[in-house]
């Protein structure tokens, strides 16, 4: 998907919601707990009621990979479920040297190769420039780099100043935004850090950001789209459990939409205010 | 595995090799690139040749990933062909917040939930303490973290000066040291930089290094072993394309069996001197 598509369909569907599908099995309403096809049943159940109200989804790969095989081919038949019209994230945070970054390339985006076809894949910067560069190959296909997350573990390393004075978050963006362009590359950047947005703003004028940690991590909706929110958008807002989890009962999905709804309604009028 | 048993296994072995299933289908004798069973076929005739000159094997998920469903399966064979006696690590290179690294913790760990039973993963430490956290309260399992890599990226961010005037990487040696033991905490430490092992070695004296670059990067098998071997060995040498690769002929097995037993050689020698 290209950058004019996404922004398209943000100004369409009037949202720039990302629905996170961390489907963990023990949470899921117990009829569909028996078997690693429950996981793709409740997905595409979820996706059913949600999809007029989001622009994005994204598997967390963790919680198909705890279930085996059965789960990798729970997360292929939820990846091909997703309409085409949505950007589809494969949350992995991969990275490794480059001959390896090649491959997971290869797994989530090469669908001849893998049978999986998504949009965007996360990224750990750890390891520089060659473990990043594979994924930026691929054309209209997205490489989502981890800048500042949204779990308290941020201030372990994310948050260490470096010698020039800026935070190791802060060079990670400034060196990987010279990797990739604003077609190709976004940043994740947790939301619970809201008070950053404005000068991370200043770093990366244009790129799209990842916004994890809204609803359960506690961050905010509104100051979040007031500061980081450009002519473009430029925000893929993510809500997992929060929408996944709305009810853990037969009618989950239906109370998944509510709560879908009621972010869209808020990102339409933040939309309009732009 | 314990640590007990891990360096039993090593002197008894003599050798501390681990030996990388990078399994690149297309890298492999043409007969067996017709399907992803040729990737298991392949290392199942890698590690009857190779068995008794190494300790551990190394499976890079990456080369599974890329080949989907039917690669993950023949992660999951290879993994339960590997012997007891042998370290079997999931270099994955995983990290997330802590909900969602308990999920990879499960998926490598727990053989009930996910049909893996690996011994240790390989683990970026950007996300910082809770993104290693949940990997390392597994009884008997290991967290290898990366610390320094052999790649060129490694300058990047890894060699970057923090305030305190240490490199990144050394940061991240000190933080994640006190966040498990040498019983259950490893390191990975690329052999492209052996003049600073003697350096790394007073930061972390103790754990476990899993040193990948020798061979095909360039590192020294000699310079690794005088810097930084301890009294328990506390090396793991990992060679990957130069044995597994060493002929595309039918011959592939024996061609392998060769320079596995070149490197046991030459580490019986360092561990008798030391």
């Amino acid at each position: 998907m290209t950058r004019q598509q996404l922004i398209k369909q943000i100004f369409e569907t009037k949202s720039y919601l990302c629905i996170g599908l961390d489907t963990d099995i023990t949470k899921i309403p117990k009829h569909l707990q028996t078997s690693a096809d429950g996981v793709f049943k409740f997905n595409k159940a979820i996706i059913d009621a949600t999809k007029d109200l989001c622009v994005s989804y994204k598997i967390n790969t963790a919680f198909y990979e705890a279930l085996g095989v059965k789960g990798w081919e729970a997360m292929e038949k939820t990846v091909n479920y997703i309409p085409s019209t949505h950007f589809k994230i494969a949350d992995a945070k991969r990275g490794d040297i480059g001959n390896t970054s090649s491959q997971y390339a290869k797994a989530f985006f090469d669908t001849e190769a893998s049978g999986l076809n998504f949009d965007a894949i996360t990224v750990s910067p750890y390891m520089g420039e060659d473990s990043i560069k594979p994924f930026l190959e691929y054309e209209n296909k997205w490489t989502i780099v981890l800048g500042l997350t949204s779990n308290a573990g941020a201030k372990d390393f994310e948050m260490q100043k470096i010698s020039d004075d800026i935070y190791l978050y802060e060079k990670v963006l400034k060196e990987v935004s010279k990797w990739g362009t604003p077609e190709n590359l976004m940043f994740v950047i947790g939301a619970t850090q809201a008070q950053q947005l404005s000068s991370i703003r200043k770093i990366i004028p244009d790129n799209f950001l990842l916004i994890p940690g809204i609803g359960a991590q506690g961050g905010s909706l509104k100051e979040v789209s007031k500061s980081a929110m450009t002519k473009d958008c430029g925000l893929l807002v993510n809500i997992s459990r929060e929408i996944i989890y709305a009810s853990g009962k037969e009618n989950f999905a239906e109370a998944a939409k509510k709560v879908a709804e009621n972010y869209q309604k808020e990102m339409e009028v933040y939309l309009r205010k732009n």
